[in-house]
């Protein structure tokens, strides 16, 4: 069992959580938070066409600008581990756009999972 | 070491807190987050008592309700592997009504904790 | 390859992540929750200086506060690990104080990382 978390796009939540629920996975859960990544986030929302990673720290610095965490939302789902490629796949392919701020996903180990309303556990716990 | 995640209604974070308080495990984080699960959210918060997944998604779908998200918390306690049983035990016992929303419940294998007050690490920064 | 979750002060954001991202570590996650650690919140925020444990818990409660939630921000970071301990020590560093509310720090096993954008895996994914 995994838990497989993303770092995407406000704008992209709808989308994946679509997709997912169309493949199986209707369950998960979202979190508001913020990210940034080696751009260190200058001009993520200014110019997100650039894809120089050094023009994009040169230009942002020039001009002083210091939009240091981007809006994100985290979502997670708990898949069973033989799920991992498909979620992680679908993931991407909806969420990939080639530019800077497309976000991460991790894959983290999950010992268990119990459903409170009926006591379950394990993978019919994550099941549908 | 392990970190036990429960995703719960935002009304029963204080129930939960206390009780686990009261045996002894008072640290915790907590997050405001949206989830769902089988039901797609449809009618978790019109037609709480509801409980065939099928007549509720059939029911939603007619009706055009689309409430996907709900409001939940997550809760994280770090607890040693030996107390997991009476953590998770504690938050089913006082988060179950048996209908639908009552949350689920994950335990993720943890390596390490570190007070950063002193410097502490391991069971000791857990406890105590 | 390792999660490292620091729990620490709203206002520590700012420099954690500037020193982190000044050793090589410019990507995180941060989100906003609220913790509590063994001293339960009490005087939290009207008695910093206290660090008797028992005392801040007989006063707290003789006074009838019950702040029991403290406004806290989440930060991630994944590394590798061998950089687990530079990233724990710096995190350290920077919020060690010696007072209630300094906050934690956990090491999560992780399993992948995938950079959505350019679709890498691995360390790859985490490194700038």
């Amino acid at each position: 069992m995994k838990e497989i978390i993303a770092i995407i796009r406000p704008n992209a939540v709808r989308k994946t959580a679509e997709a997912l629920s169309s493949v199986g996975f209707p369950a998960m859960t979202m979190c508001e938070c913020f990210g940034r990544g080696k751009q260190k986030g200058y001009f993520a929302l200014n110019m997100p066409d650039l894809v120089d990673l050094d023009k994009i720290r040169e230009e942002g610095e020039a001009l002083g600008l210091h939009l240091k965490y981007i809006p994100k939302r985290m979502i997670s789902v708990v898949a069973e581990e033989a799920d991992v490629p498909l979620v992680v796949g679908l993931i991407m392919k909806v969420n990939r756009t080639g530019r800077f701020g497309d976000g991460k996903i991790f894959v983290m180990p999950t010992e268990d999972a119990i459903r409170i309303r009926t006591g379950e556990s394990g993978d019919i716990a994550i099941g549908n």
